[in-house]
């Protein structure tokens, strides 16, 4: 058995970035599911000379909580992950890195968006300013030892799923898997 | 500091499920979220009696790869999430199993969406029969050793961020976190 993609047979915007696609299935059935074209993410493990974990806080409004996540965000048009993250990790923490590692490059959700997720470990990050924030951002800048990041997943404290995959990709490169 | 969540002052829905919200920040200032009310989502690490575990294979038309995934899906209105992902398995795989553990309850992504991930670990899964699809769905069935799964994960061969978070909540539950 051979997985065949579909065929596109037309597309449409209903808003920028949302995309209406027609296409035809290997079985001859036509249907127009949704793309979102969103722009590519990218977050970051930022480990401290001492081995502490730079976490971020911040409300989330799709589940109007206030969740522990991994610093990063968007990346912008004509910045390669790297840039933007490195960007990311300075604006919501202060904090920079000598040396940032590509870890992971998923799909956040390859059923109905375009984009990537791209996850990095920063090693020697330390702490050179303040936060730049944006108007609408509120980010509280939290650090823990790996281990207790780790416990905290296993508390149910850790709950934002695209940032415990990163988590995987990082104690995968960090040889924490066994 | 502490994080206060944003205010509603209104709420508009411009296709079924797809909201957006007037909020009001904290600094007073005012804008318009979107919000995807989906339905929530469940998935399992099925492991047969002989450790093996249950992956299948299909196309994600959002990023137009063929990916290997969990296999699980949407929870049906009225379904609890463990009978929405015994049901998933059986329909996606032909396999039932004799116990199912939730290790997971996490956001796919609390930004945009108001929906939880569900996950599971099953053991003892067993195939009584073959698949039953919707039209939609083409999925292979595939069986893999646990340790070569974390292998593909290193390899790129496992890129969808949300089965890798699941991953990493099913390696929590079965001890293979160092």
């Amino acid at each position: 058995m051979t997985i065949t993609p579909w065929k596109i047979l037309e597309s449409q915007y209903f808003r920028p970035r949302f995309r209406t696609d027609k296409v035809e299935l290997p079985n001859g059935r036509v249907f127009e599911p949704i793309v979102f074209e969103f722009r590519s993410w990218a977050n970051v493990l930022a480990l401290t000379k001492d081995q502490q974990v730079v976490l971020v806080r911040q409300y989330r409004h799709g589940v109007q909580k206030v969740l522990y996540e991994f610093p990063g965000g968007v990346i912008e048009d004509g910045e390669q992950p790297v840039e933007g993250v490195r960007r990311e990790l300075l604006e919501e923490t202060g904090y920079v890195a000598a040396e940032f590692i590509q870890v992971g490059q998923l799909y956040p959700n390859p059923a109905i968006q375009s984009n990537n997720l791209h996850f990095f470990v920063a090693l020697d990050a330390e702490k050179v300013g303040g936060q730049h924030l944006d108007e609408a951002e509120d980010i509280e800048v939290h650090l823990v030892q790996l281990d207790e990041l780790i416990a905290m997943s296993r508390r149910g404290e850790f709950l934002h799923a695209l940032q415990v995959a990163g988590l995987y990709q990082a104690l995968l490169y960090l040889d924490r898997i066994c």
